[in-house]
């Protein structure tokens, strides 16, 4: 049977970034009879609208049932003051809490023809290539108590638990030291071990189970300010980040602003296999829905069809074919064809389906 | 009476470059007949090798009788594993909690002669002065509950709480609304309220208390892991940023980093007025102790002396005194003189003393 896909392009430029992904999927039907079962649904201001709340139960269950979900990406002005529990987040909070996804895959990677994208200079991020492993269903993203509470004397309190057990941090850093094992074989460890409890035993855990499991990678530890030093200062000092929720958030985020090009990063976020063998799976391109650009025909595909490369790398395993993709995306790049994001003197510039139709034309060619 | 200072120069390069300040002072008892009533104590891993606790209560009462502290730094690896209830760290923090130190100023400036220092490229960077305001005796670093608990069945849970009440935050807030009126007049605000409700609270008090009391300037909010992009994408388009005491540590760290010479800046921690009229402060380096290099000579005392300059503008209103240090600093760059951190082609590399005389030299001169 062909393999569920749930998608779920959300709100602003993600509808429209999915096209270009879909356009892909047909060629591959097409050209190599290679189907999958799709399925379609809303998520975020888009739910919102017709639904009244960001994410719906059927569409967790959907989620669910699927083989891997691709997300497009939520977050809708009209919407801005929906309130905390209405807020367009919660679609992606809920589907990692529900799904159990605990682990966000984040690659900052330079491609050779957009190192000049970058703020930083171009021989300092050349050839860049970081892999940021955060957690994302525990730490003080999801820790009890929390909320707002007012004392008696009218002074107000916000709360917020951070929370990590043993098993938490074994299981996402267990997914760091694989990945490493794949890679350049380094593991760097973040915390604030030197003010939290949670980040000691964070880095306890960790220190034991590589000891017991993991020897031949090489680990490292790090304070979480250091680390946002270090990520400006010589990013390809690191392989493989592992750190959690809040701490992952912002490095992530700085990490793949040192690529210049937030419209090229996908990202995924796994569970944990069940007993059926099947890992629950989420697909996104980093950057946001861009509803300043939406229904414009600016939006940059690459991150949405980067992350279906990764789909199809980490859910379905069809390694060669996620490799022909990211390979077709970089000969696009090489070949001068940009998005207005991206563009800069003597390229070509293209818009949204005709940079999704290069890329296609490219996977034809290769 | 002549005002008391404090020095604690602690550990690794902390006691050298606390010597060229020393050096200043006295030029300014010689020249201008200015004299501060100086004490000097341990903290540190130098007050664990005497007093086996980081910080005694005898210095944190000295602390709090003076006028002002001057802090060199702390960190020394002999002490690397001395536990969680005894790392040098704890000295900074008693000293802010205690004293009630709680927004902590971090200008990051880049000198025009070092422009070409940063790992950024110097058309982002040319020109670059943002304050960050963080603020540093609540949060999560404080907060209780907190600890590691192992539970029943041998899992152990790593916990801490980040609470923030409206007047904790609203008197920080109103430091950088402050700050703001004598620079470029702009606030951002900077919180997680997409996810922490304490970050809800956040937005809402410093939203109410700008309204209320300072309508005339600018205020944004931005989210911690945008804020950390923005800083690398546009670091100008900042002026003052206000946060909590994590994002602050991170944030704060990582515009350091922009100005590629941590060697050069400083930092200083306010507390709140007395009934006496007097504000407990505390002034550093934002750079750590460096035991690599401790002892040979080559260290950058400017950042140091830049913390002094604040001292004299923040906690002694001798503004004069302050822009002449700072003007003096400057000047010496000008002449192309730099210590080993902060060398490049074409320049003059000095030591620390050398520094520290040029600095004296230039002041004379001035
Ligand atoms: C949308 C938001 C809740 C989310 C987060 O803070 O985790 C986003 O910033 C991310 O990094 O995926
Ligand atoms: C020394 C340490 C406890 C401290 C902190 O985390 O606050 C330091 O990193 C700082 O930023 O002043």
């Amino acid at each position: 049977a062909p393999k569920k896909l749930l998608i779920l392009p959300g709100d602003g430029i993600g509808p429209e970034i999915m096209n270009e992904v879909r356009r892909i999927m047909d060629w591959m039907a097409q050209a190599r009879g290679i189907r999958f079962d799709v399925s379609d649904d809303l998520v975020g201001g888009a739910s919102l609208a017709v639904h009244g709340q960001p994410i719906t139960q059927e569409v967790i269950d959907a989620a669910r049932a699927a083989d891997a979900v691709l997300f497009g990406s939520v977050g809708d002005p009209k919407w801005a003051s929906a309130g905390f529990d209405r807020r367009p987040e919660i679609a992606i909070l809920k589907l990692r809490q529900e799904l159990g996804l605990f682990a966000n895959l984040r690659p900052a990677k330079v491609f050779d023809s957009l190192a000049d994208a970058s703020t930083l200079r171009p021989d300092v991020v050349r050839g860049l290539d970081i892999m940021i492993v955060r957690e994302t269903v525990g730490g003080i993203y999801f820790g009890n108590p929390r909320g707002i509470e007012t004392l008696a004397d009218g002074t107000r309190r916000g709360i917020n638990t951070e929370v990590y057990t043993t098993p938490e941090i074994e299981r996402v850093a267990r997914v760091a030291f694989e990945l490493a094992r794949k890679r350049d074989n380094r593991v760097c460890s973040v915390e604030k071990c030197n003010v939290m409890e949670s980040g000691l035993l964070w880095k306890e855990v960790v220190t034991d189970l590589h000891a017991r499991e993991y020897p031949d990678v090489q680990l490292t530890h790090m304070l979480a300010d250091n680390c946002a030093m270090q990520l400006v200062r010589n990013p390809r000092q690191f392989d493989v980040i592992v750190t959690g929720n809040l701490f992952g958030d912002l490095l992530s985020d700085l990490a793949s602003m040192l690529t210049g090009s937030l419209g090229m990063l996908p990202s995924a976020t796994l569970g944990a296999k069940g007993e059926d063998g099947r890992m629950p799976a989420l697909y996104e391109p980093i950057h946001g829905s861009a509803p300043d650009i939406a229904g414009q025909g600016k939006a940059n595909p690459l991150a949405q069809i980067l992350s279906f490369a990764m789909l199809l790398r980490y859910s379905f395993d069809m390694q060669d074919d996620a490799t022909l993709i990211e390979q077709a995306v970089s000969n696009v790049l090489d070949r001068g064809l940009r998005t207005p994001d991206i563009m800069s003197a003597g390229k070509t510039e293209v818009n949204t389906t005709g940079m999704g139709a290069a890329v296609v034309e490219e996977l034809a060619r290769l």
